[in-house]
């Protein structure tokens, strides 16, 4: 051969191997039948735009990192998340929508990022968000963690705290401190406390030349270790002195109330302070979930309610709530630290492996099983025996069926279960049967071992 | 509001509304189901590749279109299809993957082309492809065209014709016909007859100097209007006189002799000696499928088998064969004709409304719905009556659940079916039995309307 390319993949662009990759969209489809279960839209927007109206908002950072480029005359970007395309799509079909409008997204965005082990340039997130026109009930609120803790159970997670804050409780406790002139600046010192410690967010505030007596004080009163409804009490004793801190600590009360009703346990979901979530978005409920017994991997699911999607495309007032979980971190972590499950990486349920030279029976035993709702293939090619079934080995494949002279003259198949080594003789039918009901154990498996 | 920039989508994006999304995830859920079924990996690889990698073969017109540009030093380049991709993987990962290796990708690719009515810049493609080690059993080639039925009739498509050839007795009758020399010219011209017709081809056959009357004859066996049968016994008659004709007979006839075995009707299979599918990348079986009612769409599943998949990026040989459905013009297309059914376009299937201002119950009903397989939003939005009902008619949803002060004492709901504006009380376990019985019948019915 003349010239050969070296067949390279981009650094922070994630390729699975295919056990890996059949994981993946086990998850990813977990994902899809909750949010389908819940009502909201599947969505689909290009991942290419024009870069006038995919940065209208843009800047920093963010902007740095874009794939950005020219094709003919047109200034394009590849999109960097998929609440940017959703307030496009809303703004400019807000005709033809009905409200709440409630989609999801699971769609693959872009950030040119300096590379790092467990960064990704190419990554997916998986968005929910409903939408009001003008105004959206509150109750969404409470629903979004309802909707978290049913993903993260049904993944086999059970050991997860959601955290849930309103910014108007934090917004009226910062004026009643007489720190608001600061409020940005102190919102993203606290924002970090998770990272760095109590000790050194006092440090950084001492830096900003505020009141500190007024700072410990409040990094008291956000730390404090209490339940839920302690926390309300609290701030409910404080009432009467800001009208944004009552507002605030009523909408807190209510989404904490309603919680039990979704389906929340006590011991999943925590009144939690100090988290913030960004400084210029979300302006009531913000939400984070942390895995108990690894905080270090940081929140899987993040949101919160924002007062205007795309006041950038509209004038309309278009008010929501969402969340976002980063799914190809999600994975990487899980992945990388063998807490996926092994049950369920293979590509079919059944290898059937013909003995002879005619496939005729061969095909007509996979097809009844592909009938039954059963996935399977044919082992085609004209290898030795211990490579036929070394394929079967090699994908994890959980049964294989024998047909040889005498299963072909006795109109029955040989069906060994992989797992235990046990072969037996069956008549299709009861070898269908044989096989869904281990597989039906397999499915109830959950897809990550138990966190 | 300061500044407000248009909310617009680039041309030849396609972005749909939310209840023609709904039917382009259930296709798409579709064809991946069906690929699982036979055994296939699914596979994701990155939407950026380096151009040097993703450009190794590629030229001319596929050149023009990729979109191509620099970000710091990378040379980079979106994907324009899932074959090459789909090489570099093999290539990569030879040495840990299992041959044949069988994976299916559904993805977006790129090109910018020319925009036009129902021509596309982004753009789904579905393939599958079974990769051999060295060799490939010819029975892989045969489960092709059972798999690609499969689709078609589960999507709802019945009138459709699996044309299928063979490029080792095309080039066995060329070298036959004398016209051996001019095999790639005379094939392009030939792979037009469908769209320009029989005296057209000979037009343009003539401006070639090649010796007419061979081509005549040539052109009359190739378009001889025969069964599958009299095909093969027409070509068996020539046995003997090259031996590149006989190996493409042979592998033609197993091909079409397996299929009725994959389940394949005679009525929706056809040997067309016509179908060549492009110049230099198949080696052996071809296929096309046409809608037979609209000739016009042109093929909407094409594919074959190569002799060497991954040339380019190793020196292993990797033969293959595999299909492609252009997802995203197959939709349109479907779309524009109003051929999608418009059956189960809706977000969810029930949507609960309660009638005061506590939301418990209808949480409750909603927590028990969805536990039971049954998606279910509540209205929470302070609204009249009509804005309330008005919502699940906008969104086709197919049953309300009305919870009012009457109900929550009597512990029971009011189900009102949409569809015949019926409206009862039941139980709640009644209730859901009732909805789940409707929805069955529901999911029964096809995504297209019977083609």
């Amino acid at each position: 051969m003349a010239n050969i390319t070296e067949p390279r993949t981009l650094s922070g662009f994630m390729e699975l191997l295919p056990d890996r990759q059949v994981i993946f969209n086990k998850i990813r489809r977990k994902l899809e039948d909750i949010y389908s279960l819940y009502g909201f839209y599947p969505l689909d927007t290009p991942v290419l735009e024009y870069s006038e109206v995919l940065l209208a908002k843009a800047g920093g950072e963010t902007e740095k990192q874009i794939y950005r480029f020219n094709k003919g005359d047109t200034d394009l970007s590849m999109r960097f998340d998929l609440t940017v395309p959703l307030a496009k799509y809303v703004a400019k079909n807000a005709g033809e929508l009905t409200f709440p409008f409630k989609r999801y997204q699971i769609g693959k965005v872009y950030r040119g990022e300096r590379a790092q082990k467990g960064r990704f340039r190419e990554f997916y997130q998986s968005d929910i968000d409903i939408i009001g026109d003008g105004e959206l009930s509150l109750v969404n609120d409470a629903e979004i963690p309802g909707i978290i803790y049913r993903i993260f159970t049904e993944l086999g997670i059970t050991d997860f705290t959601i955290r849930v804050n309103n910014r108007k409780v934090l917004g009226g406790l910062f004026g009643l401190f007489g720190l608001g002139g600061n409020e940005a600046e102190v919102l993203r010192i606290i924002d970090k406390i998770e990272k760095i410690g109590g000790e050194a967010v006092k440090e950084e505030l001492s830096t900003l030349g505020i009141d500190m007596k007024a700072a410990e004080e409040l990094l008291e009163l956000l730390t404090r270790k209490c339940t839920s409804r302690e926390t309300i009490e609290t701030l409910r004793g404080m009432s009467g002195k800001s009208e944004l801190l009552d507002e605030g600590v009523n909408e807190l009360a209510i989404v904490t109330e309603y919680l039990t009703g979704f389906g929340v346990p006590e011991k999943n979901f925590r009144i939690d302070l100090t988290i913030a979530r960004g400084l210029d978005y979300y302006t009531g409920t913000v939400y984070e979930t942390m895995i108990n017994s690894h905080p270090e991997i940081g929140s899987v699911c993040s949101g919160g309610r924002y007062e205007n999607l795309a006041g950038f495309y509209t004038n309309r007032k278009l008010p929501g709530v969402g969340i976002s979980i980063g799914l190809t971190r999600l994975f990487y972590v899980l992945n990388e630290n063998g807490w996926l499950s092994e049950d369920r990486k293979y590509p079919s349920e059944v290898l059937v492996i013909p003995m002879g030279d005619d496939f005729s029976r061969a095909i007509e035993v996979s097809e009844f099983l592909r009938g039954q709702g059963i996935s399977s293939q044919i082992y085609y090619e004209k290898k030795k025996f211990k490579a036929r079934i070394g394929y079967a080995d090699k994908l994890s494949i959980p049964f294989c069926i024998f047909i040889g002279e005498d299963e072909i003259k006795e109109g029955n198949v040989s069906l060994k279960n992989m797992t235990d080594g046990v072969q037996e003789k069956y008549s299709l039918e009861d070898c269908a049967n044989v096989i869904k009901k281990v597989l039906a154990d397999d499915n109830a498996r959950s897809l990550v071992k138990s966190l």
